[in-house]
């Protein structure tokens, strides 16, 4: 019985700290243009498109119910390493370090079979090696997309981020959901040519 | 080819058009008390409690996948409905037939058989019938009551709710996770006892 108590503790001691999720700031901003989103609003709406967009999936034997897993953990461990801009060449070489201390601190806080659990969808997303992971993957990148062609490239001009390595992180979603990738090159081709992307 | 086109196209709208769920406030308040709390970060945070806490889920039947994508859409109605208070009775009154106005109007966004998709896993969620749907309430009313027990009963004391209307709030999750109930009951008693929710 004690036993019992303080497992759900501890559960509840994670979905306290877990809060912090809406604190954590990422470059984009949201379509309205009114402020930057947070990791929590990221990873909702990461999840929903997943839902919504899973017809295109074409990563054989993608689990759309693991995908939306992976997407309410796949940021968790910013909490304590904070979010690393994708283009960010400088703050990636720390990001793997930094992530991996974040995920001992909070994944701990769980009990341990369901903080390993929990760990294991994380670093599946991270390897990016099954199909579950690629799709998701794959929308994860697309909605900071999506933002941004919304936006007229908000973030791209910001930091001058140029076509070509926007292209590279969209590869994913070319490898998971070609039709998606028609939109995707049209969205990129449709900002160059209205000056929101650097060519 | 041209109706694929389309049928994407109307898929996107909808995605961007959801992204107004980070701009609906709830009553709630982070837990670092900084600000209120939305419905995409509300979303996120049901959905992330709903897989943690499955282990207490008593419905018997109840699919967790299936709960989680509940989590993910059932206040996406608010977008145009907006939030009503759960301890508002005058809000109360109109908040279905605003609810379902919103939901025609958001939902036809979609295609159509995508539309009617989403539309039926919110009424399933309203509805509380079945054990998905009962444990999904049960995380959905434990999730505020978690904020509130963190911030002192910071929007309990700001409506002056008394805990009559919290019990009976809650009374989902003694029905689908008796074993929260305990943690529930314990919660309320120690507020009451702290004066931060009115006997």
């Amino acid at each position: 019985m004690e036993d019992a108590i303080k497992r759900i503790e501890r559960q509840l001691q994670f979905l306290v700290e877990v809060d912090k999720m809406k604190g954590i700031l990422r470059q984009t901003v949201l379509i309205d243009q009114t402020r930057r989103e947070n990791d929590a609003e990221h990873s909702w709406h990461f999840a929903l498109m997943a839902m919504i967009l899973f017809e295109y999936c074409e990563a054989e034997g993608a689990d759309l119910s693991h995908v939306i897993k992976m997407a309410l953990v796949h940021d968790l461990i910013e909490i304590y390493a904070g979010d690393t801009f994708a283009y960010d060449a400088i703050g990636i070489d720390s990001k793997a370090e930094r992530e991996r201390e974040s995920a001992d601190r909070l994944f701990s806080i769980l009990p341990e079979d369901q903080g390993e659990e929990i760990r294991a969808l994380w670093e599946e997303f991270e390897a990016m090696e099954t199909p579950s992971s690629l799709y998701a993957n794959a929308i994860d990148r697309f909605q900071p997309l999506l933002h941004n062609y919304m936006t007229h490239g908000y973030t791209w001009k910001l930091h001058q981020v140029r076509s070509d390595k926007v292209y590279k992180r969209m590869e994913p979603i070319l490898r998971a959901a070609p039709e998606l990738w028609e939109i995707v090159d049209g969205m990129i081709k449709d900002s160059i040519e209205k000056g929101n992307l650097v060519p």
